[in-house]
């Protein structure tokens, strides 16, 4: 076996978000997002950023012109294109005269690396194609450019016929382009194979021992290990792209192929991992797009213990259930309440929390009763961190009582065709909602309309509330999820309502159970309001 | 480079769904939930099931006790259970009489397999840890069960102690556990360490050779490929979950191996692929959980191309960016510019329906347009079969009206304290419904009270169409799902409510689509209505 952290290396950090990033379905970056993105990734420290297709989009190229004017502390960024089109001489073609004036001294240039690609989807001869590679670099290292070759379908290539892919790669290098990279372009191809084709070309080419490229699509689900393993058989350079993201299941993920680089095998890549986990979730938010909450490292979820054995073995070691420190990457470890979880999850809970509230307890037994009474009922405190509050400030008598809730009622209506098969009422009121709170011996009877009865009730509450509460104004709704429990019963199934809020800056989850899917709304609407009010309007209790 | 596609040795899919999958954060299993998934997988053809922790809540321990009385086709199930406590001999230990009690022929056993984790974790020396392994093992064989063991934290045991490690596998070996499962338990043990430490376990067990189980998790983001790389070692069993379901970032994902090691490697797994898409999806919707839209072999976007260059390849020769058929796995391919993604599944699926109805369309242009309708706002006809039939009987023009719905009303009140914090008001009453219908010119209006608005309506409904139509009585629901689909817009979100109906002898599904939930549950309980008069009531059309 050999050993990890001796292979101290630098390895070169490639990032292709903005070009396979875009590529990947339901993103759909403007130019302000493409700066914002390229700004992070030179603040992360790769080495460089492709930043979309010379001449391929007018919104790339607007991005290389806006680029011209600003400034890179680190990486390099690099116009991406292909080889001249057959038939044509890079002069007369305009596809490379926007990767020669992209105003970058970086290209990469992709190009067929397989026989059977190049005839069956360029229409040309196997030596028409090494002479569109080896002109296509000779023309941009002319206009004083540095190439990089992207040798797609490299892998696949080398399978079906070795000797040609082997002479792509050779003509690309005989043109003098700086830094081969081979790509798994239909991302099919298992490490194991990656590992051998690798060692095959390098007793052809040993030139290219230490320096060359990796690109991997994650169709097989092994995009990350097939990066880390090439960085391994001595490729200096490792293409990813945040969270992944690329065409059909995505690239190799930088969030993934950077934590195992360099805190499992001791490579040298960016500077500071810590910021890994925030730069995950703020591009996401960037790209408008779900960020996974089970991705390795940076994930919500990545380090989150729910099984009761686990959350007992982490407390005692952590590395029993841990594989990194989560600090290392900016993550933290999360215990999940939940029927599997046992007291001890309960009680390192409520510990965590006391202190904050001004609290010390030896003993969190009478909390650990109420939960698992609770939970026999159906809640679920797992990822509701605020209900859990309310709940620990309960028990100890310190919740305090910002409004009292006398009564509400809500009534529910259709007027036109209840059949009509699509859902084009999303701005119909059918729900009107009564809601009767007491603040202060002031008692503030209101009625909002709403779609559906949640939506009125939410509405009526908050009318209600801000009079006496103006920053309630400032809170909104961010998610509302339902579950039923006992699905046997049907429509007298008990359903769990989890909602998360926000007030702009931060977000927190609430929790409601009951027989009522109205009911157990308004019990997680309620608990929402109370945790705004206790963590924002007063001073903690 | 050993030669794909010829190794053709049976692997057993071991599935720890309903044990790991349970330990997934935002999963939580009904009794109904597991039961249902235990026949999928059955269905499926997996070799074993885990069916959760005997003796360790409630509810698996009914989930045993249940599957007693059910007949699986193929599929062994499998308790599964620690180790002896420290301390007690087996015979005293509640958790054993729960292995040996929970009515299966196999259980899996788990215990350390790393000298560190025995004493840190469980506080006993290493020999009293090896004791523990045996004399478990022993006593459960005892009582006529076929043994698996976990041997947990195995490689990072191995790693820090391989001699200790090894003699746990040892110990399991000699007290006559049938097969020994290797864990990567914390999941940071990449494919590399996996292969040189299961090279190093065969030198010194070599009974081990072609018979060991794999268990992997993918903290590392490499899970997948590490039970592929262990199997291709000679692992004759892979432990692996529906959608990688499991503690933190997930287990092995069923619908990742078992393709990669079948198309790819050869492997027989089970016997039909083809249901792996459509499963993973079902599943996701059983589990109540997002499907990660691009997971491989079987997300959405899976074989969606974007790129124009992608497009007019794949139109060329599909392997330039697939790497395998998408129907062998039930997928499509998808072209994402293209407004003909689903048309010809749509096409299909009501040219299939059309011969039963008693019609033959050449052109069901019509339906794949108001489908294409509906599901821009909503609405999926994946799993409501009913639905999608009412619909296609609407269209056409021979969807009988047995009732007329003039109009709804509901109103939902609260008397007693809304914030009591327990689901203890199951068998109160919080809403009343009025509804308005008219069958054969005669009106009916009738009224009910239930637990919550859609309990009320139903039973108003059902009130008033049961004077007209007896058989109604024999009708009862059997699941009612929420899902939200705009979930940024919080309570004005559109949910999809999904309703599964029964008459006794077979099931049927109705979906309904609304910014309102309860507009939402009644058109889905008017479809399953409507669909099961036409299916026993009167003769289909």
């Amino acid at each position: 076996m050999s050993s990890p952290l001796t292979d101290t290396r630098h390895v070169s950090i490639y990032d292709t978000t903005l070009r396979e990033g875009s590529q990947c379905a339901g993103i759909s970056f403007t130019l302000a997002d493409k700066i914002t993105l390229c700004m992070e990734l030179d603040r992360l420290g790769v080495d460089y950023i492709e930043g979309g297709v010379a001449g391929g989009s007018p919104k790339d190229d607007s991005f290389y012109k806006e680029m011209q004017g600003k400034q890179l502390s680190h990486a390099k960024l690099v116009a991406f294109g292909p080889t001249v089109k057959p038939g044509l001489s890079p002069e007369d073609d305009r596809m490379i005269a926007a990767l020669a004036d992209a105003g970058t001294s970086f290209v990469t240039v992709f190009g067929k690396a397989s026989e059977e690609q190049a005839s069956e989807i360029l229409g040309v001869t196997p030596e028409q194609n090494l002479e569109m590679i080896s002109s296509t670099i000779k023309y941009l290292i002319g206009k004083s450019k540095t190439v990089f070759f992207d040798a797609e379908h490299y892998f696949d290539g080398y399978k079906a016929s070795p000797d040609y892919s082997l002479s792509c790669l050779r003509a690309a290098l005989d043109a003098g382009c700086s830094e081969i990279v081979l790509c798994d372009t239909n991302g099919g191809v298992l490490p194991f194979e990656i590992e051998s084709i690798i060692k095959g070309t390098l007793s052809v080419i040993p030139e290219l021992a230490g320096h060359f490229g990796i690109h991997v699509h994650n169709d097989s689900g092994t995009a990350d290990y097939s990066t880390v393993e090439a960085v391994r058989l001595g490729a200096d350079m490792a293409q990813v792209a945040l969270n992944g993201w690329g065409e059909r299941c995505g690239n190799a993920n930088l969030f993934t192929v950077v934590p195992n680089l360099t805190l499992k095998l001791g490579f040298d890549t960016i500077p500071d991992l810590t910021v890994l986990y925030d730069l995950a979730h703020r591009a996401a938010e960037t790209a408008n797009t779900k960020m996974w909450e089970f991705s390795p490292f940076v994930g919500k979820y990545a380090f989150s213990h729910k099984a009761g054995v686990h959350i007992d073995a982490v407390r005692k070691s952590s590395s029993s259930y841990e594989h990194v420190d989560p600090s290392s990457i900016g993550n933290a470890r999360k215990f999940m309440l939940s029927e599997q979880s046992g007291r001890a999850a309960v009680i390192a809970k409520t510990n965590a929390m006391l202190p904050r509230l001004g609290f010390s307890l030896d003993d969190a037994g009478v909390i650990v009763d109420k939960i698992k009474e609770l939970e026999l009922g159906g809640y679920q405190f797992e990822g509701a961190d605020a209900s859990f509050e309310m709940l620990v400030k309960d028990l100890l008598g310190i919740k305090k009582s910002w409004f009292r809730l006398n009564t509400y009622k809500v009534v529910v209506f259709d007027n036109d065709d209840p059949k009509s098969h699509a859902g084009d009422d999303k701005s119909g009121v059918t729900a009107s909602a009564i809601v009767d709170v007491t603040v202060d011996n002031r008692r503030e009877i209101t009625a909002d309309n709403g779609i559906g009865p949640v939506d009125a009730l939410d509405k009526a509450l908050r009318k209600a509330l801000t009079s006496f509460y103006p920053s309630i104004a400032n809170m909104y709704l961010v998610d509302y999820k339902v579950r039923v429990l006992e699905s046997k019963l049907a429509t007298e199934s008990v359903v769990r309502v989890v909602i998360e809020s926000s007030d702009g800056v931060r977000n927190w989850c609430t929790v409601g159970v009951s027989g009522d899917i109205i009911k157990a709304s308004f019990d997680a609407l309620v608990d929402s309001y109370t945790y705004m009010l206790d963590n924002s309007l007063g001073k903690p209790v």
